[in-house]
């Protein structure tokens, strides 16, 4: 594979922090920048196995997949691979705040809770806090700490916002009147999320409060949940005899504990979004193993 | 009040780590020295006010009550409040191995999942671990992890235990088939116990599996859950603009989300439990104000 390919791959393999969009972006623009160099010259085999890869090294994103799925279609021709980075990467990047254009009138005013950290749900925060009365809980999110992260952001720009431990959803979340969260993929079933989103959706259930969650068009992929362990030093010190640790990044929650799903198009109901997912044409070469 | 009283109550304020057996071990021993050095004198106001304070810094604690409310009945004869230190750390030091000899076989044998630290869990999972197939979750237990802590000590002994992060809970609930936790105190309406305890719960009544609650008689009073600050740095780096942390320790769940309790005279129902509660002899000086 071109050494530009592996070194975009590396970077997504270690990428723990950034959002699906993020990474969708920093996967698009070098992509497109390689490929307009390669204008004339064939690069299928390098694209396909790319585009292979892509998806094995981040299994559970839904922009991920539909990047690696659009590239196959394209791999024959390098200047469409070009374009189609292009434009999802100008895609990803206006989505979250076009999402936010619909959904911060949801939550404007009320005290909402959420957790880790996406650009969605950051735009539709930033929006929101317009309104007097809006607040924001936030969960730190370990390992990485990303919900952290997001609520520097949120203080730098003014809006009223409060951090918990983890452990503490459950308590806290009886302040909150709704509950917000980005996905990294909406398939056929429900939404694949970062780790805590099962957790916000029981304690959702358990309060009779709205769960929405915030996913642009570019995230609705015909992928399953992969279990994808993640370094286990960043939940335990190495050396730690007769003791492991799991630690695992995403999860999915089933559409029936979602109270709606908001993507640059406005509301969808489960059932457009399951339409969305059935509706993408699979490359043979992304066809999975069944689970 | 005598330097020997605050230098215990300093300690007990300091203790983020210690259960709640272990926090009133560490007040009996050196208090029941102190008043056989007393021996013959009086100390009945450094006595009651040490009681007073004692349950101001940790007020969520039944066991820490239950020894001010001991010491206050017996605060005019210091030698009776020796004795009564004495029997409640022996108590304290035994009832954990008690509710283990108790427990183990509800567990044995089987995918057992907890939060934070307890002895009497601990002993339980020890105990439980000689049965073929019997292994734990454990989650880490932000802020302070106290359950990697208890991960460090059952690996060393040779239990079988996967450590998990906070939010990872809703997620590997599914593996496990029963939950078990240390209560921080029993009250007439339901447990008291560490942050991520309703976090359990929930997980529990979502799938249907049993929360067995561990708590020696000692833990049982009529408190009401306070609300108790805790630093906020162990969230949330210092100097973050514009954004706080809400950090607390403990959180009440209601009877009706507890499978079992089970003290060191074995399973009670809600109603043995709330019995005890209502049964103890509330010195005036600790009645509590309404909430």
């Amino acid at each position: 594979m071109l050494p530009e390919l592996e070194a975009i791959l590396h970077r997504v393999r270690a990428d723990r922090l950034s959002g699906a969009s993020a990474l969708a972006i920093g996967v698009c623009d070098p992509l497109r920048g390689l490929c307009e160099r390669l204008q004339g010259m064939s690069a299928q085999k390098d694209l396909e196995e790319f585009a292979q890869a892509l998806v094995r090294v981040q299994p559970n994103m839904g922009g991920i997949w539909n990047l690696a799925n659009g590239i196959l279609h394209r791999s024959a021709d390098v200047s469409s691979v070009a374009s189609f980075c292009g434009s999802m990467s100008l895609h990803c990047a206006s989505a979250s705040v076009r999402i936010a254009e619909v959904v911060a009138s949801e939550v404007s005013g009320r005290r909402i809770i959420t957790t880790s950290s996406s650009s969605a749900v950051f735009h539709t925060l930033v929006k929101a806090s317009g309104e007097r009365g809006t607040s924001v809980i936030v969960c730190e999110s370990r390992p990485m700490r990303e919900g952290i992260l997001m609520a520097r952001e949120l203080g730098r720009v003014g809006v009223s916002v409060t951090v918990i431990a983890d452990a503490a959803l459950a308590l806290f979340s009886s302040d909150a009147s709704v509950a917000i969260a980005g996905a990294d993929a909406v398939n056929r079933s429900g939404i694949i999320g970062k780790i805590g989103l099962a957790h916000l959706a029981m304690a959702c259930d358990s309060r009779n409060m709205p769960l929405l969650v915030l996913a642009d068009s570019s995230k609705f992929a015909p992928i399953s949940l992969s279990k994808d362990l993640r370094d286990p030093s960043e939940l335990l010190e190495p050396g730690t005899p007769g003791v492991s640790a799991e630690n695992r990044y995403f999860e999915h929650v089933p559409f029936e504990h979602v109270s709606a799903i908001f993507s640059e198009k406005g509301r969808l109901s489960s059932e457009d979004a399951q339409r969305a997912v059935w509706g993408a044409k699979v490359h043979p070469k992304l066809v999975q193993k069944p689970q």
